[in-house]
Parts: C-alpha cells; sequence; structure tokens
C-alpha cells in the first residue's frame, strides 16, 4: 500500500474558472456508493436505469439520457444528432463551440458554424435570420440547427420568453434547437424557475447537461428533449469515443446531483458569490463592471496593469486584450473570505 | 443532503469483463487526496506533472504522458499522432479498433486498417509483409504504423524478442509501431519483465497505456516512447474531445497505480485467478479450455446449453458463435471463493 | 492562335486498362454539339434535364442521375446516400472501394468497409453473412449496404439470378444494395440483357454507372434505382466536390453513349476483343488462363521473366506478384491487328 | 451512329457567370489533338508532363502541377497540402471557400475557417491580424494559413505590393499563403505583369490556377509554388476523388491556355467587356455601379423591380438581397453586341 500524496494547498482557490474547483463532497460519496462488486459495462447498469427516472422528472418522461466524459462531446454529439452530413448550425459568434473547442464540431463531424456576431452573447430571432436562409442551396451549408448557450460565454441569461420565442422561430423555419447547457444549474438558479421551464417547455429539442462545472469529477449529460428530433446517439457516443465502460460512476454522481437539490444549492452559492464580488468591487475607483452577473460570471476592466499585480495572488483569466477586460469566475466552493481576500487584494492594487 | 443509495449487490461480480469491476479502493483514495482546493483545468496541475516523472522512471525520461478518458480514444489519437492524413494501419483482424470501436479510426480520424488473419491475435513480421507493401501508389492507402495489442484480445502475449521484432522490421520498412495496452499491466505481470522491456526498449513508438481494466474509476494514458515519431498530440486530444478539464483526478489515478506497485499487484492477482480459473475447469468431462491462458482471460468451449445454464448465475460472453468458445475475463477484485463458486457451478451442469 | 501538338503516337496502344485509351469520336462530337452559347451552370441545363429522361428509358421513370466526375466519386457519394454516419458496407476483400481508392470511402465519409474474401471476386448471400451481424450492437459499425461490382474487378460476372439473390437477402437483413458498374456496360454485353435486367430489376438501390472506361473523356453517373433508399445526393455532391459546373459537356458525352447504342457497340467490341486475346494464347506452351474471361479482362500466368519482356512493346499489369499472374484488358479501341500482334510478340519470347 | 442533337441557342448568352460559358475553340481542338492511341492514366502520360514544363515557366521551375477536376477541388486540397489535421485558415468572410462550397473544406479535411469581415472582400496584414492568435492554444484551432481570391469574389483586385505584404506578415507569423486563382488570369490581364509577379515572386505558396473560368471544359490546376511548404498532394489529391484517369486531356486543355497567350487574350477580352458594361451603364439614371469593375465583374443598383424585368431576357444573379445589389460577369465569349443588347434592354426599363 502506497497511498497518494497531497501535492497541492487544498484551501487556496482563485477566479479563474469554476472548472478548477473539485469535486464535491457528496459527489464523492456517491461514487464511493456505486463502487464494489461488478455492473454490466457502458451503460446496462442499475445507476444508469436510475439516472434516466431522475432526469425523467426534470424534463418529462420523453427524455433521454446519454452520459459521456466532457463538454465537448457533449456538444458535438447533440448537434450531429440533429444534423444531416450537410447541415449547418447557426450560432453566436462567441459560442464556446466556435471559439474554444479547436474545431471539434468541424473536425469530428464535418458541421459547418453559421456565426453571428451578438453584443451580449445572445442570439435573437432576428440575428438567426442573418444566417438561415439559403435553403435547397446546394452550395451552401443548410441551416438546421440553432445553438444558443445558456447561461452565456459571456454570464448572460436568455429569459423563458427569449428561448420560446427562438424555439418557435427556428422550428418555423425547419430548424431544430440545441443548447448548451455547461452552465445550466446556473441559470436555473438564477433565473428562478424549473429546469424544464426553459428547455423542454420552451422548445429545445436537445440539450448539453453540464456537469463538471457544478461540482462532478467528470461527466456531462446529452439529453434528448424531442426524440423525434435527434438520431443515432447510441452509435455516434460510442464511435465518438465519448463512451464510458465504467458509466455507473458517472451516473452515480448525476444521481448526487439531481435526486436532491445539490445542483440548485451549488449553482445558487455559486450565483450569489458573483453578485457579492460584483457589489464589492463596483465601488472601487477605476474598477468599471462591464456587464451586470446574471449568473457566476463578473467582467470588469481594471487600471492599466493591476490584473497581473492582482494574479500574483489569485488566478483569473483575461477576457479581451483590447478592452482589458477580465473575467472572474466563482464556484459551488468560493467562500465569502475568499470573495473579501480577493476584494482586499484588488483595493491594495488601486490607487 | 441526500445522499446517494447504492443500488447494487456490492458482493456480486461474474466473469464477463475486467471492466465489470469497480474502483480499486486506493485508486479512490487517491482521487480524495487530489480534491480540495483549486487546480488549473486541462493538464497544468501538479499532479499531471508528477504523473510525467512517474511515467519517466518507467518507460524513460524522454517519454510524454497524454492522459486522456478511454481507451478508444487513446488508441485513435495515438494512430493518428503518428499517421499522415494519408496513412493507413497494419493490424490483426481481430484488434480491438478493427472489431469493437464502432470504427471510431476511421470516422474520427479517416484512417484506413489493413487487417490481416491470425491464428492467435499476434502479428510477426511476415504477417506484417502481407499488407506493408505499395509505398509511394497512390491509389493504395500508405502504409505507415503497426499496430499491436499487448496482451491480445485473444489472451495470448507477446514475448520481448517478438515484440523488438516486429519493431525492427516495421523501423526498417518506414513504419512506426503502436502498442495497444489495455491489459498491459497483466502483459508485464505474465512476462515477469518491466514495463519498458517490452515497449521503449523493444522499439514501440506510442503506447495506449490501460487503466480502466486495472482498477481505475476511468482514465488512460497515451505514452509518446519516441517523441520523433508523433506529433499534435497536445492538439489532437482537445480537438477529438479526450482532454478533461479536472484531469488532476486521472493524473491522481495514475499515480495511484504506478508510484508503488498497486499496476503490478492487481495484474499478478487477475492473471493468477485465470491461470486458477483454467485449472480448476481442465479436468472437467466436456469442459476444453480452447487456448492456454497467458494474462487474465480464460477461453473455454462447454457443453451445448451449458453456457446459458451457467449465466444465469455468472455473468460472461461468449466469444465464437460459430464454435460454442466462450470467454471468462478474471479481474483485480476476483476472489478464490468467486473461482470457486464459478467452477462448482459449472460443474453441476456438466453431466 | 497557337494549336496544342499531337505528342504521342496515336496509334499505340496496349493492354493496361480500358481507361489508357482515349475519347470516342462520336463522344468528342457530342461536346462539340453542346458548346457554344451559355447554358446555366451545375446542372441545370437542357443536356442534363435530357439525360435524365434516356436514364431513365433505360432504369425506369423513378431513377434519378447525377453525373459526377470519377468512379471514386461515384461509388464514394452512392454509398453515403445509403448509409448512416455509423453505417457500414459489406464488400469482397477485392473490391476496388477497397484496395484502390487510397481509402477514399474511410477518409472521406467515415465508412467501415467489412471485408470478405472471395474466390472470384464475388459476393453470395452466405458470404454477405459472414459480416452482416451485430445489428444494434454499439460497439461494431452497423452493415448497412452490400456493395458489389459488375463486372468484377477480376473480370467476372454476376448473373441476373445472383445479382437478384443478393438484393433479396440484403433487403431481408434490413441493408440496401449498391452496384459499382464502372464496367456496366461490359457486363450488360457478356449477359446479353437490357441494363435494367440486372440493376433496377433484380433490386439494386443505387448504381455506380461508369462512362470513363466505356470511351468518354470523362465523367460517371451516380443513378439512384430507388429513390426511397438514397438520401441527400444533391448536397453530397457539391460538398464531396464532385458537382462539374459546365455540367451539359458530362451530360452530352451520357447522351452519347446512351440515347443510340454506342455503350453497347462499344463494349460488345471491347469483351470480343477479350474473347479472341484469350482464345489466341489458350495454346501457347507455358501460358496459362488463370480465369475464364467473362467481360473485357484476361488473367493469365506466363513463364517468369516472359511478362517483363513482353512489357517492352506492351504495356500492362502485374496482377498477383505472388503467383506471377498478368491482368491484359482490352479496350473500345483494341483491334484485332493489335491481339494479333501481342500474341506474335508473345508466341516469340515463350520458347 | 446517332449523332447528339444540338438542344440550346449557342447564340444566346447571359452575365450571370463566367462558368455558362462554354469550352474555348482552341480548347477543344487541344483535346482532340491529345485524343487517338492510349497514353498511362492518372499523370504519367506526355501531355501532362509538358504541362509541368509549361507550368514551370510561367511560376519557376520550382513549381508543381497537380491538375484537378474543379475549383472546389483545387481550394480544399491546397489548403488540405498545407495544414496539420488542427490547423485553420484565416479568409475574408465573403471569401468563396467560405460560402459557397457548402463547407467542403470543413466537410471533406476537417479545416476550420476563421474569417473576417472586409470592405471590399480583401484581407490585410491588419485584417489578418484579427484572427491569427492564440499559437499554442490547444482550445484554439490553430491558424497556419492565410488564403487571399484573385481576383474576389467582389471583382477587387490585388495589387503587387498588396500580396506581397500579405504574405511577408504571414510567412513572419510563420504562417502560409494560399491564393485562390479561380479567375487569375483576369487578374493578371487588369494588373499588366506576368503571373508570377503577384504569386511566386510575392511569396504566394500553393495557387489554385483556375481554368474552367477562362475557357476550358473542366479542369484546375492546383501549383506548388513553395514545395516545402505543402506535403502529399499526390495522395490527397487521390483519396479526396480528384484524380482524373484519363488526365492528358486536363493537360492538353491547360496547354491549350498556357503555352502561347489564350489565357491572356481571354481574360483580357473578359475584362473589357465588362468595363464597357459598366461604363455604358455608368450615365443612366437609377442606376449605381456600386464598385469599380477591376476584373470581369460589373455590380450595380438598379431601381427596384428593374432586376426581374432585365432576367426576363439575360441571366444574372442578385449579390446583396438586402440591398438590391446585383452582379453581371463577363465572360471569354461575351460580344460587344452582347453588351449593347443588354445596356439597350436596360434603358427601356428604367424610366
Amino acid at each position: 500500500m502506497h497511498p497518494v500524496k497531497k501535492l497541492h494547498n487544498d484551501q487556496e482557490r482563485g477566479f479563474a474558472s469554476d472548472n478548477y474547483a473539485g469535486v464535491h463532497p457528496e459527489v464523492l460519496a456517491a461514487i464511493g456508493a456505486a463502487n464494489g462488486g461488478h455492473q454490466v459495462a457502458y451503460g446496462a447498469d442499475v445507476y444508469t436505469a436510475r439516472l434516466q427516472e431522475i432526469f425523467g422528472a426534470h424534463f418529462g418522461a420523453q427524455a433521454e439520457a446519454f452520459p459521456v466524459f466532457n463538454g465537448t462531446g457533449a456538444n458535438v454529439l447533440s448537434l450531429q444528432s440533429l444534423l444531416s452530413p450537410w447541415g449547418a448550425v447557426v450560432c453566436a459568434e462567441t459560442a464556446h463551440i466556435n471559439t474554444d473547442e479547436n474545431a471539434a464540431p468541424e473536425r469530428v463531424a464535418g458541421i459547418k458554424l453559421l456565426t453571428v456576431p451578438t453584443l451580449d452573447g445572445k442570439l435573437t430571432p432576428e440575428l438567426i435570420d442573418a444566417q438561415a436562409w439559403g435553403f435547397g442551396d446546394e452550395h451552401r451549408a443548410q441551416p438546421q440547427v440553432v445553438s444558443i448557450t445558456q447561461s452565456t460565454e459571456l454570464g448572460t441569461l436568455y429569459s423563458v420568453a427569449e428561448v420560446t420565442a427562438i424555439c418557435e422561430h427556428a422550428h418555423s423555419l425547419g430548424l431544430t434547437v440545441h443548447m448548451d447547457g455547461s452552465r445550466i444549474a446556473n441559470a436555473a438558479a438564477a433565473l428562478g424557475v424549473p429546469l424544464r421551464a426553459f428547455t423542454t417547455d420552451a422548445g429545445v429539442d436537445v440539450l448539453s447537461f453540464g456537469g463538471t462545472k457544478n461540482g462532478l469529477l467528470f461527466g456531462e449529460t446529452i439529453l434528448v428533449l424531442n426524440p423525434g428530433a435527434s438520431s443515432g446517439l447510441k452509435f455516434l457516443r460510442k464511435m465518438n469515443m465519448q463512451l464510458a465502460s465504467k458509466m455507473r460512476f458517472i451516473s452515480a454522481e448525476f444521481i448526487a446531483l439531481l435526486e436532491g437539490d445539490l445542483w440548485l444549492r451549488s449553482a445558487q452559492h455559486a450565483n450569489s458569490m458573483a453578485r457579492h464580488l460584483a457589489d464589492a468591487v463596483d465601488g472601487i475607483e477605476g474598477v468599471t463592471i462591464t456587464r451586470q452577473p446574471q449568473a457566476n460570471a463578473v467582467f470588469a476592466i481594471l487600471p492599466a496593469g493591476v490584473p497581473d499585480k492582482l494574479r500574483e495572488h489569485f488566478r483569473f483569466y483575461d477576457w479581451d486584450m483590447a478592452t482589458g477586460e477580465v473575467r472572474w469566475m466563482c464556484s459551488w466552493d468560493t467562500t465569502t473570505a475568499d470573495v473579501e481576500a480577493f476584494v482586499g487584494a484588488l483595493k491594495q492594487l488601486v490607487p
């Protein structure tokens, strides 16, 4: 027996990303509960069966759950299951699928992204129309799916009415709707409505349900909310290298998240920390909050030179090198003390 | 707080597959040790740095480690990093990459597999020559890589000399060598040599180092043993959806496996259980051991009807429907009692 | 004005391949007839409309014609239009799609080929069963199409009854049938039946109708014989770089071939030259005709050293380096004098 | 013998596209000269060898020519030969590769296009910088190639100095440069410089040399101007279905174009017709020439309703439905009488 040593300071936290955080203790306990003995591999286990029921309770009995490894996998497979080989996806220019996945949609599934510039990361029916045209013209990649992110990469939220309007418009054009929900729990917490209110009930066809940023060790779930719109995920998941052999553990993690209210508690906490952080820095001279925080992200512009000095103490990312805008993410494990220490350090750096 | 209930009998084990088993307790403890606080996502964490050192100690300081999610990912990315877009891979017809990955190599990376029939799942220089030709002919997919599995899908082993001969032959033709090591620990335990003896030192260029079947929750590692032969894995891993955000946990699992001798203990145990099982059934009338077990797999032919009755008590798979051959896999958690109960049940079913 | 000089001896012909031959004068005349003035690009021209009628007359009014550039394009697009992204194709190991297209099916469309060894290049229902299994198993590429070549790469022919049996068997399993007809005219000429007898009427779903080897400058046509089985060819053709802008000329070529009997005259001639060649060499000592010529190919084994000496005068290819088998192809422009000169040269080389 | 009837009016021409035109008589004569006898297929023929010399004379002896079927093929293969599998291409939003090839770059070769909005279809070093960043970041598709179109899709031209500046800038960043020259002859004619002045000598690495729009029946040529920058075209061409079997004829067409000055005569004529057309309509009330014609395209805005009425007599395309802008293309076969008839018809429609 040779136990692995803790090599890091487990009391150190920053504001770089919600996937810098670790695993929520209740999730780790769930993995332990699912351990021991043998279970059929690749999803024919009792935990995955139970997870299907739980997702059904949240999203409607028609919902079909396909646990996968990561968010890139969830997004690419969701889109591929909605598309013909000649199809294209309308999305915001700032969408994660466009900017941060090293072209995984293009490379793995040959998907054309038809991007639209937006002010706040959000599509509208009018913005969709900027790309949803050329139907039947073989020279143009055929628009077949609209993909929106909830909450968006810019920390903004679609209201229930906004998602509904997008879905109605997309469907009226013959397109389906995918939602990238890598931070869906934060969105639900911020909107104060059940998960299905802005997904199934609003007309979303397929959802990438995020787990990792909400406290899982790993794992996301593709949720087919409208089974008539999607095909082949069983096969797409395997052939695209997203089928976990010991799937019982991903499923147990999601059960920990969704059987009770852990998903909501964690998201509410992260959102409230972001609110707290934004409020605390708002009065500081030279600091401008650039977007009102709606979920767990805070965007700000600091005096020149300050970000790098502040980063000597706390990790966080530049968002826009041109404007000097930075991004601070709060997580399920961010504490009030973390926020206060951060604000204190910032105050010391601003003259 | 809403703890996840154990939904299965954690004392029930079968002989279906080594990925029906769960997580070794030492591995789970390592995940716990790596938890808490924040760590940089996507591999720039202290556990992944430490893992690099550990792999270096086993395989040579030149070795570069790329943890990924699963075996399909490890194999496809390994091959793609060794190939031109016009390249092809020589492998046994029975290779897992050919039979069990829903064409992931073809679909994700456009790879042509040039397969060779074998008696025992093993390639030889002569068998390689059956497909390694047509160099420079643009009508033929260009043979560029030889892929072998250690231990093979048929439970057989390559000796150090056999791997060396394959590597020398492949290299003399200008091909590189990939080893699918999803059960590499079982191979090393059976051969009784260090891991590097039949990999780095034998001339293997890139290795898929298996973790899941050796007691991990999830995770495999691509090991580039010859950095001059492989390119782009950093980018290939991301674009092919195999980059874990909370990579510290995969790395901690592998540290648990490889810093001490857990990898070897677990593999030796599984192999010895297979040996025990084969010996115990060998004398039973009507039961034929079809291949001498060299690692942790036992192949046998039973009297007609017996497999299905035996499966009422213990899970295992048919291997060849035509001949009636079945496969029994032992795992790190197989017990002597499991073997004896299984053999007892079998004896009762054979007249 | 600077006329292009003839740089080659236009009276020199060999037996290497039917695509070493040039353009039939009637075809060149048709290109001239279609020239002049403007016609809508990409297929909305009067010649392509007329071609559709002509193909309808040969294959049934339901047939849809998609002219493309070459045989690789015709085959890959035909298959892709019949397959899900997770589908696979059962074909003979010797199929051109497997051996001579540098893995175009795998690379362009991610297609898995499930190959079957055959004696004579021909599949049968029994041989199809060797690969048509594993339906619904996500680990196995899903068999969805059977692809046969008529006449085959080995110069053999499927009878009407054989094609019918294959189609019935494939359809009973839920698979569709593709025919690679790069030498379909030679097959029809040899069988002495109308084109539709062994295609539409036998149950073939999609056909690659060959033109180049039957005297065109360039061009093949994908014929969808069963429109319910195929989808998206309009888009697949463009996105896979097989949509000709000045399509009127490909269409005019095919009109020249198929409006009258040029296709049949040329094929009958090539076949009879092959028959003549086989008969003429049959008695020569040391020469063995290895396969009875059924279309326009002759396969033979010559005394060692003879092929290379013979090639000093006439081009032809080795077929199997191991056995010394060579292949001689006859073409629409092969003359009796060509055959006699060739046989004469061979006789002088054989002691 | 059954000659193909002329089915169209060969004196009717429009202004829709330069690929609505037919084959230049000198090109058709060249095909005839190359006909007869046998020539080795797939490019090992005397015409392709001669073509290599001719391209060498125009572009430098280092240039390597790969004839292909069409422009989409030339562009996608050029780019793929310059890229790693993880690479991306910086191009104008209006680039043909982005808008008119049904995502062929993405689908066939997994290429990410990093697009930049432009005023006139032209990139600049500054505009390139908007996308040429993130080197080494595995989350971002790696910028490796800049692709420019000469003349552009908007009828504009890069000067020699502009191309040179782009190449210098791209190379200084480690990127290579591809030029889409589907209308390169028109560009050279307009600039009044040799072809190599704004290609080889300006630093372009790979060029898609257009033939179809300059009077060929079919065929484009990929020209590798900097052999160190490109790899694998021999194999890429075959596996991507762009290798013509009877290549001698494509080569003969290009010899007809480039051995003398046919390429230049035809392009000068088309350009002068465009100039003539622009001048003739410029004074008409209600007609606005929106871009000064630099090559063979004229863009204009007409009074509402006029375009559709004008199209009852002459074909042409809308360019921008939002602004009412239309595009008129002149071709090698456009006559002064065509222009005058067109202008006459327009004048009658404008009140």
